[in-house]
């Protein structure tokens, strides 16, 4: 998932409402890029990957019998290596995105099948990528919109699976394991707690399942990417932090607007005070995703990028506490560049981008605005960020105003289990050091059969990509363990 | 759970729809007479039982969020014997009916909190009761029972726990088990099985939680009632085989219904064909219920009867091949007199009212309909009943009819994992030889932490009802077992 996505929620200004729908457009820019690049091949890779693209007629709602109506769920199926009959089932459980991009991006499951003669499926998530309820109305109320939860997509999955062991000839006794990463690691860990039926295991990688209220301190999300740019570069951190009242002070004036506006080459220049403001939020939100996918080689997951694009940009950013306003904004619009052209092919950065359709923002959106409910925090201390308290009750008005709908606290963990899970049974929980995510995650071994793996050098979720020469051993010793886990699944079920 | 319940559905018959109205008014009747009993202090004993009853806000969806709005969730709280801090819970899962029913039935609740030093909860299930999402509304159409699911149920109780246990000076750490009866025991299985960080386990009792599409013969529900029959006296069974065709000549005339009618002292005289059905179908609930209340001790749960009803019946039923329709039927109206007349006080038996408010018996329709489909079918050969097959379609219509709905075969299956349990922990599955539902229980142990407790000598879950000097040994050993089972999740939790 997008750090930026809760985050762009819970910043409540005076101007709240403005804010949000401005710096929620600077994600849907990024968004919109990301979804206009699915079908691109997987990026370390030239392994042309082959499947098949499946629907399945799936009820709109799982826990109610008023609305009887299906809609097509999406589905990939790749079953070249699939020793049938009772082959095992590598089952993605899709997060919020189109399903095909997750396809390519999990290189993973890929390498692996052949080796245990699976079968792979990946299963969108209702209201993302083609799997919408109500087609193009999906979106166009909070009626509509009320069958996006995530209870209702493990159903999905659960049903799809059944649907699969019964009709497809040799999959009767086929053992599922379930895969995810990200919001879909957390689907992988939550199928398994709540279908054990259905799946014999999960992984779950990335996956924050602890990011809820009450369960990890809200301000270790940032802490995480604050050490990210500390340990890339002499100063990193402590030029972004002095960065943010470097912008207040060249912003506080119209001739300063403009300056910045030409030093980040946006295509939309900052006008007023409240532009600054959101220009704030999308610089934030451009330090957490280089967090996210600082990964050890050139990629292309969030955006083109050379490798480890932490050190890269922190080259940018190495002053002395002498720095003036206008040199270390100099660097920060360097540093900005590298993440968003490094390529050298934009024009001009697009913070100001008005909002058009990308369903997955706005599904994920939706979902922040009711069941995930992930505090985040930071105080500029043990952060470089400006402070910023979590505020359920304004955090609950704006989804209001947007949705007509308010978050539930508590849900997710009474749903989940919470802290309490060590009844359940085969869930490896990864990951990455490097990773924000990794603060809300389960980093430790809960009892023998819940069991963390941590990769110390990875980012979000390293381990689900395509093996790279670049990678650490420590990622390749932890997709080592996961297949070994895997074997005693399958052996057992 | 009434068998008669689901029975009436399936009954599928040129004149469906008049049959299942005719038939499901008997029922009201019954269930009338039994809801009319509340706050009749429990049968076998004198003790006087003492709680608070207190009402929780609960969300009407928890699934969704379109419905924000709550309702007064009843529940009844009994803390005299609760050592705090952090004294077990032991929390009825309530089933569908008034919850004080229920706590004034449950006898082995309120003799085990002094030796565990627990509180006792029971809570209402939703749409029971005074536990009604919409009021007077609840059941006014499809879209108000919308909210009527096992899932929302349970999700109440976890969420009301959750709330006693964070608001309850000293019962922040106290483990919880949830304990129930029939419907009420599956939930109590399903509750540990989907909210594990919730209950540290589970008693079901009588909870016929395989009493689902393809897990076992749709024919076994009814063979128990009749090897119930069959065992309490010389030809009982047979006779009972025998009595329908002799309804079926003696009603083919005017004269004959109007003799039926005197010799049963039915209220409203049968008319037509169609009523000489209902008749048949009463009686064929009556012999159910009989199963279900065959306890060794005079009791008033269904209907004031006494010890070993079925003994009793069966003294009006011992009759030779030879016996002609007259007799036979004065026989069995006889043996209907024990169950509608053991007290004398009934002038004549209740047939046809009209349907008037039972609420619990129309939710539990309204849950066969959509969730809790039940196949039962009958042979004449392995049972005493007329031969009627399961037809999934004919139901399904008669759902639709009744409330535009229509039922979910595989749901029940697929959501609380049909025979495929062996991940789960900390369940006991309590069942009794001679209880009908048993057929769909699970009567072996799955796990040594899955455990099955069989008593032979008991009806429908003889082992929740107070001790009773009558009671056979192995309801005490159960009772024992039980009890060791509490101590160990407690020493865990």
């Amino acid at each position: 998932m997008a750090g930026v996505r809760t985050e762009v929620l819970h910043r409540v200004t005076a101007a709240c409402v403005l804010t949000l729908w401005f710096s929620c457009s600077h994600v849907i820019a990024l968004k919109s890029q990301l979804f206009t690049r699915l079908g691109v091949s997987p990026s370390s890779t030239e392994t042309p990957i082959n499947y098949q693209t499946l629907y399945f007629n799936q009820k709109i709602d799982h826990f109610g019998f008023l609305e009887d109506g299906t809609f097509k769920h999406r589905y990939l199926v790749a079953d070249e290596h699939w020793k049938q009959p009772g082959g095992p089932i590598l089952f993605y459980t899709g997060n919020e995105g189109d399903i095909t991009w997750f396809c390519n991006n999990t290189g993973f499951m890929w390498e692996i099948a052949e080796e245990l003669g699976a079968m792979l499926v990946f299963a969108e998530h209702r209201y993302y990528g083609e799997s919408l309820p109500f087609g193009q109305d999906s979106y166009s109320d909070s009626k509509h919109l009320n069958f996006l939860t995530s209870e209702q997509a493990l159903a999905d999955f659960a049903v799809l699976i059944e649907n699969l062991k019964s009709s497809l000839p040799g999959a009767q006794h086929s053992p599922v394991i379930a895969l995810g990463g990200s919001y879909g690691g957390m689907l992988s860990a939550w199928f398994r707690m709540k279908y054990p039926n259905v799946v014999v295991g999960a992984l779950a990688s990335s996956a924050p399942i602890w990011q809820f209220p009450g369960m990890v301190p809200c301000g270790d999300f940032y802490r995480v990417v604050t050490q990210d740019f500390a340990r890339s570069g002499y100063n990193c951190d402590a030029s972004i932090r002095k960065s943010w009242k470097a912008i207040n002070n060249i912003s506080s004036t119209a001739s300063g607007l403009q300056w910045l506006s030409e030093e980040f080459s946006l295509c939309s220049p900052l006008k007023s005070k409240s532009d600054a403001l959101g220009f704030k939020n999308w610089l934030q939100e451009t330090w957490v995703n280089l967090a996210m996918v600082d990964y050890p080689y050139e990629a292309n997951f969030l955006q083109p990028l050379p490798r480890w694009p932490i050190q890269v940009v922190c080259k940018y950013l190495g002053f002395d506490s002498t720095v003036s306003d206008d040199q270390l904004l100099h660097g920060v619009a360097q540093a900005a560049k590298v993440y968003y052209n490094y390529t050298g092919s934009s024009p001009c950065l697009n913070t100001s981008q008005t909002a058009t359709g990308s369903l997955g923002f706005l599904g994920w959106t939706y979902q922040a605005c009711t069941e995930m409910v992930m505090p985040m925090c930071t105080d500029g201390v043990q952060d470089m960020f400006e402070p910023e308290e979590w505020n359920f009750q304004a955090f609950s008005d704006e989804c209001n105003a947007m949705f007509g709908v308010r978050p539930r606290a508590d849900w997710a963990g009474v749903v989940y289990g919470g802290k309490n899970l060590a009844s359940h049974s085969n869930i490896i929980f990864s990951n990455g050091g490097l990773d924000p995510w990794s603060a809300g995650g389960v980093t430790f071994n809960i009892t023998d059969s819940l069991v963390s793996v941590v990769i110390p050098e990875g980012a979000h979720h390293l381990d689900l990509r395509y093996s790279n020469d670049s990678d650490p051993p420590s990622v390749r010793a932890a997709r080592a363990l996961v297949v070994k886990y895997f074997r005693e699944w399958i052996k057992q079920g």
